[in-house]
């Protein structure tokens, strides 16, 4: 059972709690990811995140140091559009969210459509909600399109640093309104979001580490995608003892101490 | 148990199959209602609309050509404002809902708020919502302002006769983002709306009788309220064999054969 650290194909990386702290980088996160690269790991930074796509996102963690290419981002928006593409390409697509998901739509082949008749509806965060949008998704869902939503998050800490609505906010209205719930929730907790993750690098589950910081969330969700977890203590769990329920196959105190293990970027 | 049909102090009617159908009135139902009042009954039209306020609403079955006062228009706005104005006069109220609830508010001596600390948040349909509005009401509510809500229902028939979101879509993206239920639902199939319509006419329960076209809505709910009830068949029942589980005390064909038990208005 014992697996070295250094031994996995592909490092998934949590976000919050990881390699971000309060809008700063875990210190050392940089400089962990640089090595990993160099030493010809592939890396992923996944994300719940149902607003950005792929390439703000990505230039988000650049501005806070981190070394990630845009498709070394792998946000619910882009397993979302992913996930559609592959369960139907080109499938025509209703987008009740950001612009962000549109755009990831678009990338991903699905064409997209401001009209009721849809084979899908895919909800995100929404900002630019109105009654009118509202009365287009519903009436798309109840002729029948699949509803799928990038996450069920109530809420996240927003740019006043007080909470505002999630994308489960809105996938809530829609669920109400045509009284079915979502056929597919791509974000975690589902396990959606790693599957895809762990496909779109090309390498089977056992051959990627899931790292973070969330004894349930986390480690829960990477052995549930079949995946081994690395927990880190720079968030949610303190200490080693939180995981005990489910206890992952590799802890360190932070993502910074990956570093050692892979030599410094300079060196490989 | 058998009781006079004409017996009753006041008179509730439900709207929608009963007094209203597709936008008509039911035949006879004006002169129904005209003979109630020449005979010195109380009558009130009770409607679970979260839409609009009292004189709208009112003004909109006058040109039904029903014989109805403002005062004698008792929807779910209306119960909303008074039931808050029970609990907590002159209590400061974030209003997520349309102008009619807030106009229905201010005619109750609530102090309405646009901002995030209000002793309630009362939510109604909602067809200015933004997601600035969205956080706002989210706000007050995580900041403990109690939870009312006008109804719960899914949808109702738009004005191009197809289907638009209704008030519970808006209470169920808040019910999401706050992670708890309202703490009151006044709205119908709630008995809280029938209770203050009773209330409204200075009448107790018993002395209402509550006339609806459903028998599980209106006869279940006009029971649960202590309330004597009469089925008319011009709307979802369409024979009296379907309220067999929890029988009405009266039922009639329409409405419109009130009218005779009163005698015609200019006889009264």
């Amino acid at each position: 059972m014992a697996r070295a650290l250094s031994s996995y194909a592909a490092y998934l990386f949590d976000v919050d709690g990881t390699l971000v702290h309060h809008h700063h980088a875990i210190p050392g996160a940089a400089e962990a990811l640089q090595a990993l690269k160099a030493a010809g790991k592939d890396v992923r930074a996944v994300t719940n995140n149902s607003s950005l796509g792929q390439h703000a996102l990505a230039e988000r963690f650049r501005r806070f140091g981190l070394p990630l290419e845009d498709h070394e981002v792998f946000s619910a928006l882009v397993a979302t559009a992913r996930h559609v593409a592959q369960e139907q390409p080109g499938a025509c697509v209703h987008v009740f969210g950001n612009p962000g998901l549109r755009s990831e739509c678009e990338r991903f082949g699905l064409r997209v459509t401001d009209a009721v008749d849809a084979d899908y509806v895919v909800v995100g965060n929404h900002r630019g909600i109105t009654y009118e949008k509202l009365t287009i998704a519903m009436r798309a869902l109840l002729r029948g399109a699949r509803f799928v939503t990038v996450n069920m998050d109530r809420t996240y800490v927003g740019a006043d640093g007080d909470l505002v609505p999630g994308c489960g906010v809105f996938a809530a209205a829609l669920e109400r309104a045509v009284g079915r719930p979502p056929d597919v929730i791509v974000g975690k907790p589902s396990i959606t979001l790693l599957c895809e993750a762990a496909d779109s690098v090309g390498q089977p589950a056992d051959q990627c580490l899931y790292v973070g910081d969330n004894p349930e969330a986390d480690v829960g969700g990477a052995h549930a995608a079949g995946m081994h977890a690395l927990l880190v203590l720079t968030g949610v769990a303190s200490s080693a003892d939180e995981s005990v329920d489910d206890p992952p196959e590799h802890i360190l105190p932070s993502v910074a101490d990956l570093r050692s293990m892979f030599g410094s970027p300079s060196a490989s």
